[in-house]
């Protein structure tokens, strides 16, 4: 279940309340420094381990990543980065690793210091506690996600196999403050610091960067990658491979959990794929795809299964993107509602648009033209649900 | 109550159904060809009524706006342009004024053709129609709004006293398709049509693209500018008025019916101005309140009456402004809950703060630094009334 080079720990460090024994500490530990990578949040309001997992994450070797849930130590000022660096310390010291080479996360409550005597000792702990499972790892990270969030894919090179594993937590905001994304993906591969970067680089924006749950980055949201410990340049065991399927592993892994985290969206009940073809370019595409999934008014016709392509069609138009009312197609599910800028719902086509769109998943295609560019986004619908976590609940 | 030199009218056509008895057909009628200007939505999927008052505003010179409400006349092709020509043409017949000085709106569901059997025989009928206070005329517009929005401002020139009345509808996304912001504002005061252009310009942006309901703009949102009739230009008559004051009069009207609408916002009940200082420059300024503003997360924490500084930092943190973390503060309703980096919420703030987010109307202030940069947003609440009545109702 787990991944050759790397090990997971997980404890109980009482983070939100003194009370609490839920797991909420834990770690990945590669036996070795090993290539690593991060991407990181471009909110300007960064989080101090958030800082911190980018500077470190630059020189492209690490060993470790301390990911802690229930609070974001994030808006906590000067005292903030200096607990964020006592835990890397604490970690470096339990564990033997270079203090260097700890990649730190947080997620939880925003502005609130990290309960600095609860965590140290449990840190200390960390290094003799017997969960040690990929599963315990997946939950202690997770914060109001109903449940834990696992990937993994294989891929074969010059008569080797090779495995790649990702985990995540979700990125429904959450009570009581922001949601975090939080995901990691190791292999077993020998690869280059360089082109480990690259290929997270690009994995994640195929995937992360095409999911909404509701619009709003964090504070905190970190995507970091391991390579096996056993490469060339670190221990100079293995050449460095240089595939495209290792960055189809990455894509499938991180696509996976991606698609986890927006059917766990806060209180989502269906996930829809935005499709958008026939634009000029792919990322003329893109805009208009990212718009449709980020439109309030299309997730809420989601929530009540609606077809309501005239919501569709005005988030489609609003894109900033120039293209031909009188071309634009759309069909729900494959039904089509839309033609050439004409309506082509009828009762029985309503049916049946309405009858796919109570599926947990489905598609949403829209053609806006002859145009090559194509791409596409996940989103989730907004009920509910999601005001009753947002709203009724008071931090 | 009225404004010299324009009448008004209004009708029940039953466009949304032959059953209706409710206005819904209307016209602002000037008593001479005058001063024209028009705003149109961007939306690349523009209603024809839309496409045909962009066009025919920008001559500079109209004579009425027909305006007919429960149809939106959107997404309906080259049968829709055909009959937005033939109810203009119909209009021009009946009111004695040239079809090229018809600007037509129409707001309601989209893709489906306008009742011509219906609407034909009412447009006959408006030019002898007892109904001809501006009350009726703001009536007959309405959608879902809960209620009419009408402002008047008045200024003096040069010992004259010059009158400026705005008339709107309301832009929350409005069942069973998209809203439709719709407003009109006339003086009778003699302006250039290349100055109405710009003060018509410069108005609306300073009122109408601060306000956010719910992000959507829609394929027909059009603001219309009328001048007197009595100019030179058209009529020869005064010479036209070029001074700050009508753009002020002009802003303040458009402004107040702007807040009322974000007031009348789908469930809305809070308004909450998002102020934003010291960015580097007032555009800097306004894409964080903007962002702020449309922030679903802020959004959902107003209906909560929660005074979540967390998620207004991490709004403001990704607008795509630079600015450090560290610099930020955040008041609410005058309560500084975070300053410069840091938490100053205890629980007395918190119960003030969340006391004045009980109220109507309140102020949110945002200070990222110390440069002159300064500017502003009307955004309301985002609350279960919403997802009501765009997810639980059917088209």
């Amino acid at each position: 279940m787990s991944i050759e080079g790397f090990r997971f720990v997980a404890t109980s460090a009482a983070i939100k309340s003194a009370e609490s024994t839920r797991l909420d500490l834990a770690a990945i530990v590669a036996d070795a420094p090993c290539p690593a990578a991060a991407v990181v949040t471009k909110n300007r309001v960064r989080a101090a381990p958030a800082e911190l997992c980018h500077k470190r994450a630059r020189r492209g070797v690490a060993q470790a990543a301390l990911v802690n849930s229930g609070n974001a130590n994030a808006a906590t000022g000067a005292q903030g980065m200096a607990d964020a660096q006592r835990c890397s310390q604490l970690f470096s010291r339990a564990f033997e690793v270079n203090g260097a080479h700890v990649l730190p996360c947080s997620t939880g409550v925003i502005g609130v210091p990290l309960p600095m005597a609860r965590i140290e000792p449990a840190i200390a702990q960390l290094a003799h506690t017997k969960t040690k499972s990929v599963r315990a790892f997946s939950e202690a990270i997770l914060t109001t996600d109903k449940g834990p969030k696992v990937a993994r894919a294989n891929f074969s090179l010059r008569g080797k196999d090779y495995r790649v594993l990702a985990v995540a937590k979700g990125a429904g905001m959450i009570h009581p403050n922001m949601a975090t994304t939080l995901a990691f993906v190791m292999t077993d591969a020998p690869v280059a610091p360089a082109h480990l970067k690259q290929v997270l680089a690009e994995s994640s924006d195929a995937t992360f960067n095409r999911i909404s749950v509701d619009g709003d980055t964090s504070t905190n949201d970190t995507i970091i990658a391991f390579a096996s410990p056993n490469t060339r340049g670190v221990s100079g065991e293995r050449a460095p491979i240089d595939s495209p399927r290792l960055l189809d592993a990455f894509s499938a892994c991180l696509g996976k959990v991606a698609e986890m985290i927006v059917a766990d969206g806060e209180g989502a009940e269906h996930v829809a794929k935005i499709i958008v073809r026939g634009a000029k370019t792919n990322s003329d595409a893109r805009r208009i795809a990212e718009t449709i999934a980020t439109s309030n008014l299309v997730k809420t016709a989601m929530a009540g299964k609606d077809p309501n392509w005239g919501r569709i069609a005005g988030a489609a138009g609003r894109a900033g993107v120039r293209f031909d009312q009188h071309e634009l197609s759309i069909a729900i599910g494959g039904h089509l509602v839309f033609e050439r800028g004409q309506n082509r719902m009828s009762a029985a086509v309503e049916k049946r648009a309405s009858k796919v769109m109570a599926r947990k998943k489905y598609e949403i295609e829209v053609c806006v033209g002859d145009g090559p560019g194509e791409d596409h986004y996940l989103t989730c619908d907004l009920g509910h649900a999601y005001v009753t976590v947002n709203a009724d609940y008071r931090t």
